[in-house]
């Protein structure tokens, strides 16, 4: 365990916001991924349509979306700070009857970005969900996690 | 495959939204859920302090960033109707170094209401990941699925 | 006390949205109202501009920000179910060394305005403020309540 | 009065956004409080429940509940700049007949942190008054106001 | 001219929301249009790319950030009113060094959907403008307008 | 065409944001402007009126819209990056048979202000149209293009 206390609570026990007013700001980068594993029916109907419904949409429209949700994070999050991002990129590959998704976002803050990265990607998985589910309901969204972190006081790489 | 065609993708391959001018209000609910998953020592310790840093506030905070954020569900995934929700539950429970989220949304509408209920879990997992990074990141948010829909068309039940 | 029981706190304490799915529609009103206290001069300045900041402004602003706000009640207030509004309006007018809020919402639905009410009249009450405390911070917003109500399953008035 | 102009109405009166392009990025901190007042039965029986409707979730959502609005305050609040917020803190006490909220919010930037603090403030007082208006209408939120801020070309205490 | 009065601005001048409690709920369409004008050179290389940006994401994305504008119009145009809409269908289409987008929206309720498909193209519009921009300034849009409505008092066809 | 590729589009045709973290901080400012035509008749009478129905709320309106639309641009367009504006000013003056709105916004960042200058003017047009609409759906929305903008790589001049 990185750390002795959980940094989002006070000594009351209630929900407070990290402060981070004496923090540096540094460049920030952080990867999350997120997995979406379809039944294997489904997911050859869509490898076959090249997993776009014909021109590219379910891709395209889950990177929009996870893109998009990126800059929400600290309007899902309760306690997360809001930050000017520099960049956010989303990749959908084919796996083995899956999508895997991977997000990642940068800044130069003096907080990082590991939950704009997760927000992304889960988000895509979600928007993957929804121009899927007339086919099925047998879709579910697997090990959303971080896969790397830079440019905080710990770096991460899975 | 309960469908023969992806409803949302027209027939130029762009995205669309589904018109749901013909379909007949009728009351819907779905439950969806998701789990995060920690490592063995952190899950320990944050199930000693009774999962709640203290006061309750992780489970507490993520049953109201997942009520918000179902609220929200139509302005993040880009083809999800705005529709007037008639009740959202959250319960969170702790299980074998996991905490188990489920989601239940409640409408009278023309469409159904998973996409609210996967979105409702998807954020409150994210922010119980947020609530606890500071001890680790070695979390992962996975089984994010539909556990039971019932209302529209086709009921559907894990 | 009307009511035996905090609707929004379920049996384990954690907060949940009140279930309306079996309440039936009917058209409700609310009125709120707020008021905003200024020191006397700063008072007797805005007055002899009409209140107004020489072409109404103030007064302006804070009816569409009040009026806009009302429409965001269910993204601001937690526990607050989304709401089609039928209609939002918002007077203000000038009294003793303050200027007093009414807001008024009417919608056609399973549960009442009343925060969508308070909220107009609270957002209006702080945008009033923002555009004087380049004059003074010794403003105060006081006397934040509902007015009256109708429509519900008890009727309310002052 | 400290100011000798209006500094958000133009020469024609109408609505304008100060220009701080020229201003200096300093600390800033703001502290405001608004006050909720319960009929003396309601707030016995809300003292005698600890406050906190069972495990604390009055309190407790208010607090998320301010947290977020003052991320959202410049959303809000027409005239106001978006700003990136270092720190947000409410404590919510137990007065006589009264919950009490503090709101503290800190940026590193152009402009004060004011509105923000009086959004969170405020916020907070109305979803205290949603979640206890089952058990009556007779709640007023009051006194509303600044009660300190620093680090900008006035500092203020009350 | 087609009405007597401004139904947006009371008997003081202040902006106000339209009453519709007392309108019926009907089916409405409303079609908008808006074009966006390119420099001969830049719209030949976009169209020699299929317009596309080699896979079709400008017209993809305009699509998906109408769709989702249409779904934010009462939170952008101060007195309308938020609907539920059942169908959003944006469709954009190579004309002579333009791109003209057609927006669709249809809803069932006390009033149209207008602006909703208005703001559909323009937001499209802008979409696809941002997309471009690296390439030039020298783009414009307009021609902005409605094209057909019906389903509400009066029907409207160009 | 001051460019050779499109910044938006990567290698596989998907959208992505461009990276700005290697960009340095400077000033910059856009100026936008958008054109509301109108039918004579429709313009005589809100001329007659002073543009303003009776106490100015068309052009007070369309200004604090169009404020406010600015701070939505990363919102609304998918791959503009969230900016923390200095400034945003609007002029709307009469014209031929037309209302004319300017926008102006400046920050200090790492990337330009365009698409909050033209999001500004579109959204204040799109709000004119709005308070306009009860009299004519004869009104087109033109001209919406940038005048100017500095600060960046490249100054830009109409």
């Amino acid at each position: 365990m990185k750390d002795s206390k959980l940094s989002h609570v006070d000594s009351d026990g209630n929900a407070k916001m990290v402060d981070v007013s004496e923090k540096s700001v540094t460049k920030r980068t952080a990867t999350a991924q997120s997995i979406v594993v379809f039944p294997e029916a489904v997911f050859d109907r869509l490898s076959k349509d090249n997993f776009l419904g014909k021109k590219g949409s379910i891709i395209q429209t889950a990177i929009i979306a996870g893109t998009m949700a990126a800059k929400k994070t600290s309007d899902l999050i309760p306690l997360c700070h809001p930050l000017a991002l520099n960049k956010i990129q989303l990749d959908i590959t084919p796996g083995n009857k899956q999508l895997e998704i991977t997000a990642t976002v940068k800044c130069e803050g003096k907080t990082g970005v590991e939950m704009e990265a997760l927000t992304a990607a889960s988000v895509a998985a979600l928007t993957i969900y929804d121009m899927c589910k007339a086919l099925t309901h047998d879709i579910s969204i697997t090990e959303t996690k971080l896969m790397a972190k830079e440019g905080g006081k710990n770096a991460f790489n899975r």
